[in-house]
């Protein structure tokens, strides 16, 4: 029924050579790999705008300097992993760079703050998706944590169906928002220019006093958080169709130039209509308002804003799944991320990332805005390491025109660091939790690979000397009686070794001597053994009985417990019988050093 | 570690010889066994009066001759229960007196509603007591789930830990109770005599219309409500201190004495009295406050009014164990009915009440005040079926003097069975679910029943001729690898048998020939077969190959398949290794006739 049920959701399991198959093309990877970017133009502006207003009105007309310092920060990245995609063409995100190029720890560092930071994308894009839809549907409020954590389960299976599939469906949302919001600003550019524009820009002129750099910095790192997800496409490279890695490349000059356009376009109208943020309007439905009025048009704006915050949240479901496997390859992950599902896709990191962000969501009930300085701090820490990494990549290597490339990183690398240590300074209340818990995982990370290191040392044997060695065994039964499932028990025994003890626990004396006649009358040619249990508990006597005959038999023989099993005709008369076989096997398999051997007896009625 | 925590809460095992000082003396089996019935002083008059009620305030005067009516019908069961106790000293509820009288179709049925009405009584008592608390303390509203649940738990902890040192906690406030209602008819009946009485009484020569006989019949079956828990006594003499029967009857005269006087002292005074009742506060409560004004002793009854409540929910926790463990031994309920825990309780029916009850609590969301009706008709269908038995007793066996214990049963059945019809008429709405539930419960009996009784024949052997009969062995070890599970396993196989198949389930091509390679170099004398898996999965090709094997071998030899198994040093290492020997094991557990042996190695690491 579990089969079926996964079989309709998943769809029917894939053949390993179906795995080329599953590339993705430009058109695709466009759409499933900038969703996260691209979706950050609903909040990047007002993100600025807010910080501005805390000075006053006309300290708004810095968003447009901030903006192009944003745009220009957009730019360096850009310009930066697409040198990282033709360094690193299986695949350069900043764990691989960061790793190779500055150690080990440096590239935990960057993989640990990449996976936290994916959870949270899923988890913040999630909530502000549905905060979109409840606040167009008042009445679903109440179902905000539902609502979210039923968006998570459907990118879950979706993205536990395959990527390619995935994509199909995901593809069109994306270029309908672009679309929208191109033409959202190409018709506001026009109104603007045409001197429609209901609001004029504010004069020029007048004085502000109170701004100051630290201001002006503050509400720059604010606009950078426009600037998460860039990284996704260099993660992705294995997933592109041949050559791989020109095609990322491409994909991602053309996510950069959506980004770059939509964001300033979104700046600069804001700007012009002299937009203020306000706490019950985003900016971006203010600028819709203005332009179309609140028709068809605005509702569309506005709905493909709400679907495009979902489509964000799944772009950490194509970089998840695939950093973790990096690093369980490298093995600082549980093996289980390096298995590949039905579908072909990694199963288990999908699985993963949905029930943590789905945690996550249930923890904050579906407020999880305040996580978002935390969410574009774990962006920018990979992005300093990631450049660092290049940097000192092109120190050591020195290919022809290495200089200018290492320009490019450098101002890259100073910008980002610069903007960690202004979110550190300025929203350090909101992100100091990631000073406890990015120890925690990088400890956890070194910690699995020093077992899996110890355990492969344990598990090497010598192909010369470590050959099989044959002992004796001695086979202990517990008995509950004497029945069909003791005789076939003892059968296979016998089959075996004429070492035989069955066992009895008897709970009072009466009973005892009942059990030894009957087994006296049967002769099985079995020796009994009858324990008595003053407690009325079977295990504690037969264990230590088992311990008794260990003690005394280990050196020459194996012990084996036999255990005869009913297995019931149907599940529900397991309440009918008493389950201590499978308690015995449970207490013995975790504390023994004895072998278990479970005799089957299927029941007929 | 959940060891530490069962002995905190339930304390540590009790040898079986401790059993005969579990026993009950009568000061505490009063106590124990009677609150039920006692506690439902609290409620008895007023289910009258509400009734009479609804012709008119005159009509409360016939309360008086309803009482009485209860009180003969009360003096009625208490005999007939009396001649029980003595005609079934090991414990004569109504399911075995039907049973053994009137076959045993009419016994479950009576079993089956004890049993349904076992958990009522938790629930219903529970829910009462919970609602007093809430009154006193209407902050807690919003959590009376959660204080249910809590009592629910602290009963079943209290039962777990045993019979006596439960009895000796709860003793106290039942006597309390009982002495606090004595103190105030006292009191009250004094005042009234001395004409202190805040109302007089109504004139006795008003005319009422619309009473009619149908009226007077459902005010005496609600009335009947405050005989609910008289049966418990008979049900649990195995309980009693030697002499059980003659220590049984006195405590059931007892109990008969102080509910007969202390449900007619409080029916008489509120007639003399003049009260009516009302939906906002108990009729107890307007006596308490007439008598006593709201002081000291009116908060004391009301406290200790809520207390008993709690603890007639302990009655059924005598009782539905020891009436589970009698059907069980019959075997018409699951096996596990029969075993004492550590501290020798029926722990398994202790919880399954516990559990039952606390779901009923949260269906109903602490409102389970509708369900009064049925739980009372399952009280009266098992009244007049044992007594029904009792008839067929004395007619079958005429001892001296039967005719006046025939007389007695036969009064006692038409009464209660009248009272059933009536309650069918009248509350029909209420109550018809039992038609739909008991049949389904009794069918459940008959299935387990049959089914332990197939078992017992197919378990059957004959000690001549079903011997041990030996065949060969085939083993198969699904591989992962050259490594020191794998000679381990190996090892172990070779000293049981000669017929040893390795199998090495490989994803690609280049994998099957490395494993090839590896394993002729190695040289463990073991026959190697490598299955390819174009889906990824080791379960499926395996469990192919398995059929194979059996389906060629089963004839002369056993299949046993052998699984190598990572013991790890710490639960969480389980994460860190695919866990696909369990799924193996799991899988053919269920669906092949092949023994499974599972060849622990532990980790040192």
């Amino acid at each position: 029924m579990i089969a079926t049920l996964k079989r309709f959701l998943i769809g029917r399991p894939l053949k390993s050579e179906g795995l080329a198959e599953e590339k993705l093309s430009k058109f695709k990877a466009l759409a499933i790999l900038s969703s996260d970017a691209v979706s950050s133009v609903a909040y990047g502006t007002e993100q600025i705008l807010l910080v501005l207003m805390t000075v006053g009105y006309t300290a708004l007309r810095y968003s447009i300097p901030i903006s192009i310092a944003v745009l220009g920060l957009l730019t360096i990245l850009i310009l930066s992993y697409r040198q990282t995609i033709f360094a690193y063409p299986t695949g350069g995100g900043a764990y691989i760079v960061a790793k190779e190029n500055l150690g080990v720890r440096v590239g935990l560092l960057a993989g640990g703050s990449l996976l936290v930071d994916y959870i949270l994308t899923v988890a913040v894009s999630i909530s502000a998706g549905t905060d979109a839809i409840t606040s167009a549907f008042p009445q679903l409020h109440d179902h905000r944590v539902l609502i979210a954590i039923g968006m998570i389960a459907f990118l879950t299976i979706m993205n536990l169906r395959g990527l390619t599939e995935s994509a199909s469906i995901l593809a069109y949302p994306v270029y309908l928002f672009i679309i929208l919001i191109f033409v959202l600003i190409a018709s506001g550019l026009y109104k603007y220019a045409a001197g429609g524009a209901p609001i004029t820009p504010t004069t020029h002129h007048m004085e502000i006093s109170g701004i100051s750099l630290f201001i002006l910095l503050r509400a720059f790192s604010s606009g950078c958080s426009a600037l998460t997800g860039v990284e996704a496409v260099s993660n992705a490279i294995p997933n592109f169709k041949a050559p791989a890695e020109k095609n990322a490349a491409m994909t991602l000059m053309m996510m950069g130039l959506i980004l770059g356009s939509l964001f300033m376009g979104i700046s600069f109208l804001a700007y012009a209509y002299g937009i203020a943020p306000k706490p019950e309007e985003t900016v971006v439905s203010q600028i819709a308002a203005s332009t179309f009025g609140r028709g068809l048009m605005y509702y569309a704006i506005q709905a493909s804003t709400a679907l495009i915050l979902f489509l964000a949240a799944n772009t950490a479901y194509a970089a998840f799944p695939l950093l973790a496997y990096m690093m369980a390859k490298d093995k600082y992950m549980p093996r289980m991320f390096t298995v590949r599902g039905d579908r072909l896709g990694f199963s288990n990191g999908i699985i993963v990332l949905g029930v943590l962000s789905a945690i996550l969501i249930i923890i904050f009930k579906g407020h999880t805005e305040g996580l978002i300085p935390l969410y574009a701090l774990g962006v920018f820490i990979p992005f300093t390491l990631s450049q660092a990494g290049m940097m000192r990549r092109w120190l050591k290597m020195r290919p022809k025109g290495w200089a200018i490339s290492f320009l490019i990183n450098t101002m890259g690398m100073l910008t980002t660091l610069t903007i960690c240590l202004i979110f550190l300074i300025t929203k350090f209340s909101q992100v100091w939790m990631i000073f406890l818990f990015l120890p925690v995982v990088i400890y956890g990370f070194i910690r699995i690979h020093r077992h899996y290191q110890d355990i492969a040392k344990e598990m090497r044997i010598d192909a010369k000397s470590d050959i099989p060695m044959t002992k004796g065994n001695v086979i202990v039964i517990p008995v509950a009686g004497v029945n069909r499932v003791v005789l076939n028990t003892i059968s296979y025994a016998k089959s075996i070794s004429n070492n035989i003890i069955a066992v009895y626990v008897a709970f009072d004396d009466d009973d005892a001597d009942k059990m030894e006649k009957k087994w006296e009358e049967w002769n099985s040619g079995v020796r009994l053994v009858v324990l008595k249990s003053r407690y009325r508990s079977i295990l504690k006597p037969l264990i230590k009985f088992i311990d008794t005959v260990e003690w005394k038999t280990a050196e020459t023989d194996y012990v084996t417990v036999m255990i005869p099993q009913f297995i019931t005709k149907h599940w529900w008369h397991n309440f009918l019988h008493n389950q201590s076989s499978l308690l015995i096997r449970a207490y013995l398999f975790n504390r023994k050093d004895v072998t278990i051997s479970t005799i089957p007896y299927h029941l007929k009625h």
